[in-house]
């Protein structure tokens, strides 16, 4: 394999994670080994960034700030949801690269922004433009393919069952049979983060919280649900509902459409947890229901990032580094997890086209019985990828994070229109 | 003082914080340092465990246990909201302290229990029964009158500061001018804890996150929040609103009530954050709006409390016992902040009527003219209290926290009717 040469660019796509800037600070500190590399340049709000050759040079920042991104979530570089759809759009993008010779092209995403990487190394090759692509998985909704998981998604889980021991504790101490608190989570269309909820289970423990988990993949049955609360009202001092934002009935209709209505005609507010809440202190008359809604903290709650996450995302940005330099292109990174009993992980690679708009679902089979809660399966997937903590500092009592210089690149070209 | 020797009762009443539990073990392990205390109880439940003699032998609990609860949320002898009223139920109350021989009583609570704390004490006077009642503050509202802030609310704000400063992360990669992001946070009546996210802006940063605080001392004026929004929405990339529960309108009416009541009267609040998001969308087109409800986190988040907090919280237990050795009753521990420079604090003790049913506001003056931010005065008053941060253990990846083995202790008495 020739050495390339030539500049690196890196871009973030989508909605953050509280890992995403680990993989960022993975790509720039492998980048600094190689010699072949010369200038390491990040797309502010990804492709919008790169179709308005809006670059900041990486290399410039500060070793404490690259460091930092380890720990920081939302997204260091800005990032968007615009998706390229012209071929106009795909040709700005080359030619971008070609006025600051990029040859190495990352991006840290989901299925979308895999898709958006696929077609524009195809069209780097027919342009006989040479130019290394390599997708860096992302998401919290854990539903790409070909990849054991994705990071950012443990960390998501991990916040999200902790948060459930800390509100068991003060559930415990009000309740007195007549308490409900629901917990609305993430989850349009799959039930990974809630499912991950039955992590704050201890082992062995069945009846601990979550008592009842509502995902996506079950349709809503109110009577059911509402009998299975009333059966863990009798058992327990409260019962702790954990609701999908995507929960659907049994017509496929959201639980929390837009535009419902209640009894009085008003414009239901709030989403799929304030619903649900609705239902039950109708159905069940004394009850006191409380509703949380962490909303954007899930994906952001650096305070309860896995370890595990946290160094898989830094190493999976590392090794879409690696595999370019050794002449791979147009692949993502995925996580291959090892078959002994102790969990152990490695990177491989696949093509971006086997993972561009694909979704890997809840399997059905790790759902229990009752529908509400998840079976040794889940816990044997997802229990291994929440080990560790990892230490924020803090300043003045509150958290700090990585603020990046962003030194701007000049710019080559005329601007463009998006 | 005559040695009074006699067991000890522990109380806790209201909603549970981080840390009440740390002022629980605060009076156990002084209490074990004295040897005219014999017994070393907990109340099940505040006043309706003592009503119905549902009294745990706390002495038996293991040493790790014990100190587990310093850093475990909630309530571990669990807490009520009910309210003593007839004479019988005081009447009742002394007769279960004579049965098991309670000399010494520890009630850790707000304003409500500190006057039933009061009136316990009244009555034992009448009575010529010999009995040191003394209270232990705990609240995130910061409304105690005498004491210069109150355990629990230095870590209820150090999440709502940390939680920010997360979401702030999150909103700046996705914000392109177009995106608001409210954080309803408690605080019926005072804006102590909305006032306390300001605590995320870094020093001589007036513009960072939060940009907009809607306290319940400032009515809402909906043209002017919508005008505030537009300028910063110019100025950022998003606009982070934090709203207090309790936001009223210029009548006095709350901007989202539910017109339910708790069992003292209280309006019970929620959704003024949906409420707001719903006037924001129809006053600004175009821009997308994103709501986070911590809900009970902000009083049970572990994670984010505050060391000085738990520190006080404990040495407040500790001081109530001594205290009562030392012959005081029917008062209440304060915290006392030094006069130096440097932030120090002492416990001191008031008279509980002092306390009782009165409330401490958030000074108006305090509050920056634009109503929707604080100046100096308020930082230097709640900054030093968020100092420190407080290591959870955790297994398999998420927090672990203290379970009492709740030994109970025998009855002596006939069954009552509450």
């Amino acid at each position: 394999m020739a050495e390339l040469v030539g500049n690196v660019l890196v871009g973030q796509s989508g909605g953050p994670t509280a890992v995403t800037n680990a993989s960022v600070a993975g790509i720039i500190s492998e980048a600094l080994n190689h010699e072949c590399i010369e200038e390491i340049y990040g797309a502010l709000n990804g492709v919008l960034g790169i179709l308005q050759e809006d670059l900041i040079d990486l290399a410039s920042e500060s070793q404490q700030q690259i460091r930092a991104l380890r720990h920081t979530p939302g997204a260091a570089l800005g990032t968007c949801r615009y998706k390229l759809k012209k071929q106009q759009d795909f040709e700005r993008v080359l030619e971008v690269f070609k006025a600051h010779n990029i040859r190495y092209f990352f991006y840290i995403g989901g299925n979308d922004s895999q898709d958006t990487a696929d077609k524009i190394s195809k069209l780097a090759q027919q342009q006989a433009y040479e130019l290394r692509v390599i997708g860096v998985p992302k998401t919290i909704d854990n539903d790409l393919s070909v990849t054991d998981h994705c990071p950012g998604y443990a960390s998501a889980v991990k916040y999200i069952a902790s948060a459930i021991r800390e509100i068991a504790c003060d559930n415990e101490a009000m309740g007195q049979g007549d308490l409900v608190s629901v917990v609305e989570v993430m989850g349009r269309s799959a039930g990974w983060i809630a499912a991950g909820a039955s992590l704050a289970k201890r082992r062995d423990h069945p009846h601990d919280p979550p008592h009842i988990i509502l995902l996506p993949e079950v349709s809503f049955n109110q009577e059911k649900v509402m009998e299975d609360i009333r059966r863990v009202l009798k058992r327990e001092k409260y019962c702790l509902v954990v609701v999908a934002e995507g929960l659907v009935d049994a017509d496929g209709n959201y639980v929390a459409a837009e535009g419902n209505t209640d009894a009085f005609g008003h414009a239901q507010l709030g989403g799929a947890g304030d619903a649900l809440a609705d239902i039950i202190g109708q159905a069940i008359p004394g009850v006191k229901v409380r509703v949380a809604k962490p909303g954007l903290l899930q994906r952001c709650a650096a305070h309860a990032v896995s370890k595990t996450d946290a160094d898989e995302a830094f190493l999976a940005g590392q090794a879409a580094v690696e595999a370019a330099i050794e002449g791979e292109t147009d692949k993502m990174v995925t996580l291959v997890r090892g078959d002994q009993e102790h969990y152990t992980s490695e990177t491989g690679l696949a093509p971006l086209a086997d993972v561009a708009n694909s979704v890997k679902k809840l399997p059905r089979e790790w759902i229990n019985e009752d529908g509400v809660s998840m079976n040794f399966q889940f816990l044997r997937y997802a229990q291994p990828l929440l080990q560790g903590e990892v230490t924020i500092p803090h300043d003045m009592g509150v958290p700090i994070f990585a603020r990046l210089d962003r030194v701007r690149v000049d710019k080559q070209l005329p601007a463009y229109e998006t």
